[in-house]
């Protein structure tokens, strides 16, 4: 089990493994999923600016992927990934603030979900080859503009109304090793637990998410895949804290803007 | 005036510009879109392997963007982009194979159309800057897997139906210091004329397109936006050669595959 990072210092992208004894950050080199290698440096989380811990070439967010959320919708149970593609420049690190677009004074609503970083490119690959092309887990908050997503009856815009910059909260680190199918999702706002749910629920799950999609798609290194949300999302305020928490993985914690002029 | 190709030599990626006098490529070096620099060596056409013109971390597709088409369906003329995200991975350049993914036997259509390739990075721009931000313009072919986008009611699936593998063909090249305006997107079919369109007839042009996505989503270079099409559209056989034309960027041409197993 290991839990990894990206991070800025000094103007420099680096990458280290979370230290348990210390805390800090063991800095490594080379490339995080092909050949990550201990420089023997280390770090202290205060002294590095956090970046999400991936840099993906394709961010897609699925929906309609729990039991208890398409009961409560009355959705058909799917038999294949129904997804959004969310631009990677929505990308937020932990700590960083959620801000509505000038002009957006619509609902803003998080959800909580569990996210798959891919590490090995594949495509057409069943469900073995598929589990093993799966680097590691982390957190998303697939944070979405529900006025846009509606606001064109021709057209539901999903792509536009959760690809707003700072729309794509995901981390703090990118965790392997973990007994998938045992996580619960708990997403906290200011406080109070407003989703708790088990990852076991899914209607598909992590590896049979990337077969599928890799037979129409290539998947590659560092793609994030977040798996869907359940029941339980509402409409953050501004300066809310919000977190989605997955022990095993850490708490993805963010602030909604205040309201300031943007 | 320029036209700029990236292409695969010996293993290198490498970029230049279309020399006319020679037809053959100046190989430049630096960045294309901050401090392209000749080397001085020249490579004929014919000795590398054409990439896609551009490698965008966004790849957006409008929908609804030409009065004649809009018309014909019947919809509302939008006042904002609506738009879908294709996977980058979907790009194939010219020359390239369409396939349909494994399994697939439903149709598969063109979508002929306009592409702008950002050039400057850009945030909450006007019309000015943003006409600025772009670098220059490519030929696109939106393709789509028709029988996915429809095939839940639910969830009309717009990200997988344009995102398999091979279906964002683009290129040859992006051409720069063009009379946009004058522009007319050309689909040829085998040799027929499908699809011969004025970009003047765009509901949202260019510039006002990168100023209103720009009010939410930070655009990057490289950034790659399909501009929607307009009548015309049709599926596609297998074996068929299908080219985007537009006088001034040149011809993009792709063949689909014969229906050999993939």
């Amino acid at each position: 089990m290991a839990h990894w990072v990206r991070f800025e210092q000094g103007g420099t992208v680096g990458f280290g493994r979370l230290d348990p004894a210390t805390g800090g950050i063991a800095i490594h080199g080379g490339d995080l999923f092909t050949d990550p290698a201990p420089t023997g440096r280390e770090t202290r989380l205060d002294d590095v600016h956090l970046l999400p811990p991936t840099a993906p070439g394709k961010f897609i967010g699925l929906w309609n992927n729990f039991h208890e959320l398409a009961a409560k919708l009355g959705a058909a149970i799917p038999a294949e990934p129904l997804y959004f593609l969310k631009a990677a420049t929505s990308l937020l690190p932990s700590g960083g603030v959620i801000r509505a677009p000038a002009g957006y004074a619509g609902k803003i609503a998080y959800e909580g979900e569990l996210g798959i970083v891919i590490g090995r490119r594949c495509r057409g690959v069943g469900e073995a080859e598929a589990a093993e092309a799966i680097f590691g887990y982390t957190c998303v908050n697939d944070v979405t503009a529900l006025d846009i997503l509606s606001a064109e009856p021709s057209f539901p815009q999903w792509a536009r109304a959760k690809s707003c910059d700072s729309f794509g909260p995901c981390g703090p680190a990118i965790a392997t090793g973990l007994d998938v199918p045992a996580l619960r999702v708990r997403t906290v706002l200011n406080g109070r637990v407003r989703q708790d749910y088990p990852v076991a629920d899914m209607i598909l799950p992590p590896a049979r998410i990337v077969s599928l999609l890799s037979r129409e798609m290539t998947l590659e290194p560092g793609d994030l895949i977040a798996c869907g949300t359940s029941v339980g999302v509402l409409p953050m305020r501004p300066g809310m804290v919000v977190e989605v928490v997955i022990d095993g993985i850490g708490t993805l914690r963010n602030t909604v803007a205040g309201g300031e002029p943007a």
